[in-house]
């Protein structure tokens, strides 16, 4: 079974909705037999790479916050971390461009070190004082932290069109999809959850899209039928034609 | 809209069905939305990488045809590629182990090279004399042919872990939906269709899991009920808890 999630690392509440999920997931009786996906979404996608700012100062400059709402905002969602057992800096905090990470998880992907890296960012950002923005040499490091090779982390890095189509075609998805926030789960391309819900709910779409698997529909008649198909008996002689 | 194909260049109607596939894709209007990805299956997976026969006689030992069925179903085959425009030799063609191969294409899938690694390594096989089976630097060559860097090729081969368990995953899942031929054809996880269908099958299969893509069944509500979500607004704070 197949869950995608759509999220990004300047996201807080994906960071709390993944260790939702997680929770949810570690109890689920099939978690063997969950794969899951993490899928590209840029919060700020238009923001300049050396545009750097404070968290809450961006909170006031962008959404039009006064300090007091921005503040109030970040120390809820400390809280709600805090309940998942999550590391959180509420304050000192910065905010950028994320294109840059999202390229590297593409990369990490392919040694299946997706998960891994999405974690080491997410606590990088999240518990950590140094900035994981517009500093290349600070996502190489994180990088190597999950067994990655540092040269090639720097390589992708430095070349702005590596796994920039893989970020794009999960953005473009997201839109199909009608995608408007995150974090967003996707259960077999069938279920939708949005946002950091209680792990309750994770858990009621892990057992419901488990239990709605169904077998494939055949089209165009099976083997049997004298379809032209290679088995552990041969290659079949079609009946006709 | 996602197509996965199960196969193995080792399999003819594989060769054959993929072209037929195509045939319909090409002509199907909405065919920059379908992603297609080759999975694996291995039809030989017990033989020995050294043990490599010709074809002909790998089909009169091991399914205990005599030699005159075995040159018909081959003759067949022939004749159902060549009217697919695909070029095939009906003799004198090897049979063996593909594991390598399934690895490889592994390999060149992280680098959107599948597709075509697929294409040369069936013309490879069915069209060109020199064997693919129990030779890794023909395989390089063919990999350097689709632009994969020799050196990468020729290390993912010589180290037999290399991409394993993607291979294994594949044969894995094949088991779980049920293959017990290739080529097979899965549509959004929903359809499947065996063997070497006319292009027609394929047209239909298409156009009926087009016109049946749903939208997402949300679970939990949306982010307008107060799920935690951040979005072009901001990360909302949730009425609730």
């Amino acid at each position: 079974m197949r869950v995608e999630i759509w999220s990004d690392i300047a996201c807080p509440w994906c960071y709390v909705g993944k260790a939702r999920f997680e929770k949810a997931l570690a109890a689920f009786p099939h978690r063997d037999a969950v794969e899951v996906i993490y899928r590209s979404y840029e919060l700020d996608a238009g923001r300049a790479k050396d545009d750097v700012l404070p968290f809450l100062t961006m909170l006031t400059k962008k959404y039009g916050m006064s300090r007091a709402e921005a503040q109030a905002m970040d120390e809820n969602i400390s809280s709600q971390a805090a309940a998942e057992g999550l590391e959180y800096c509420a304050q000192g905090r910065d905010h950028g461009n994320t294109f840059d990470m999202h390229r590297l998880l593409h990369f990490a992907k392919e040694q299946d070190k997706q998960g891994e890296l999405t974690d080491r960012l997410y606590k990088a950002n999240y518990a950590e004082r140094r900035s994981v923005f517009n500093d290349h040499e600070r996502l190489v490091e994180l990088a190597v932290a999950v067994g990655i090779d540092a040269d090639a982390a720097r390589t992708v890095l430095a070349d702005p069109s590596a796994y920039a189509d893989d970020v794009r075609a999960d953005e473009r998805e997201a839109a199909q999809i009608g995608v408007t926030g995150v974090p967003f789960f996707v259960l077999e391309r069938k279920y939708g959850i949005s946002g950091a819900q209680p792990a309750e709910v994770f858990t009621q779409a892990l057992t419901q899209a488990w239990g709605e698997r169904t077998p494939l529909e055949p089209i165009g008649g099976t083997g049997s039928d004298g379809a032209d198909v290679c088995g552990p008996e041969g290659c079949a002689v079609p009946q006709q034609g």
